[in-house]
């Protein structure tokens, strides 16, 4: 936890807070404050800034709160990414938040095993803590917006080329495609497969939506690495 | 799995093997093989290839194998990596592995706990079993040579600069410094430091060995984020 995120609620006063759950048991753990000291805090959604602690009991602690400093800029990009399993679920909405993703869209492909829409980790508040414990460790505020798509088609068909309108639209694809562009600055639309890949029908459903294969060399990765490797190359 | 790698005493016969193990039940729970079956073989520090499954019982398989493919090529790179905490050294040794990474210097730090070279995973049959995931993972055959330094400053003194002769050194290191270069193709020798990362000391001990720091923008990653996204960026 490089940030301490505030909650609306954690609130008493504008510039006071109160925290009782594994935030305080974090600052008592590994940070061992202690009265007087300073933290690196954000608010949830807004600006971060620095907290001072006043009081620090076994079951709450009181900050001092100001805030003056906005998150990091979010990356240019949309990332439609299929349903991982329900452990690497939980790590690659740590990476998205971490890596500054604004938008994910958690979409369905044929190996995608019908199970996995079943994990209680696609809760709304399963994987706002995910997201939460990647801000923290990045120093960002912002939540990424998360967006979950069961059927493949109609998303790919109906509501994907709106999205994916200026911007380049990319396939990550292992295969006889062009490397991965490098280095972009303009507004990117990027899909990753499940294990295993997408299946041809699906790369062809991508394509009329927009969105062309690019390959990273003849490594397959893990899930949560690709989305890493992707997202270093292109910005 | 995507690639059966194979140990010399898996071999009863130029082109044949007999396999008991994870990759017996693999085969049977994962890949549901039967007989007849062709699967991706590599041959540990070896060639790749096909095998047919010609036998395939409750606690043994038999399979045929021929061998044709070079792996593919390494990253031109020396990794310098403060050792992890053991869960996250597990995973950034498959992550190396997977990635390409030839050598890997797991070096002491003044961030590293002293409990983490207690660790089982760093024994020499732990860290080749994350080793083996991670080439099985991306079909690569040629194991990683991992070096363990548990003391920095002779390490970084007496031995890393005739290491660093001949390559760009890098250290991947937050804070007010040129960004990381891209898509290079000389030798790296790169540097990556704890969490909380690098003390001042050991930054200017690394630069009179020869790396220098470069930055990928204000976002703190974990380790194996890091690792991977430095390894996209510059590769």
């Amino acid at each position: 936890m490089n940030l301490l995120l505030l909650e609306e609620a954690d609130f008493v006063a504008a510039d006071r807070v109160v925290l009782r759950d594994r935030r305080l048991v974090h600052m008592q753990e590994v940070h061992r404050a202690v009265v007087g000291d300073n933290l690196r805090v954000g608010r949830i959604g807004g600006l971060m800034g620095n907290a001072q602690l006043l009081r620090l009991e076994a079951r709450e602690a009181e900050l001092q709160v100001s805030f003056d400093l906005p998150p990091p800029a979010k990356l240019p990009l949309t990332l439609l990414l299929a349903l991982p399993r329900p452990k690497m679920l939980r790590r690659v909405l740590q990476t998205v938040a971490a890596m500054g993703v604004p938008k994910v869209v958690l979409v369905n492909s044929y190996r995608v095993e019908k199970s996995f829409w079943q994990t209680p980790f696609l809760e709304p508040e399963a994987v706002r803590e995910q997201l939460i414990l990647g801000l923290e460790q990045a120093r960002d505020t912002v939540l990424p917006e998360i967006i979950i798509e069961k059927r493949f088609k109609p998303f790919v068909e109906d509501r994907l080329p709106a999205m994916t309108e200026g911007t380049l639209g990319l396939i990550g694809h292992p295969g006889d495609y062009p490397p991965c562009p490098r280095g972009l600055d303009e507004p990117v639309t990027l899909a990753i497969g499940p294990e295993g890949g997408w299946i041809p029908y699906e790369v062809d459903l991508l394509a009329k939506a927009g969105l062309q294969p690019v390959q990273l060399g003849a490594r397959i990765l893990r899930v949560e690495t690709a989305v890493t490797a992707l997202l270093a190359r292109l910005f």
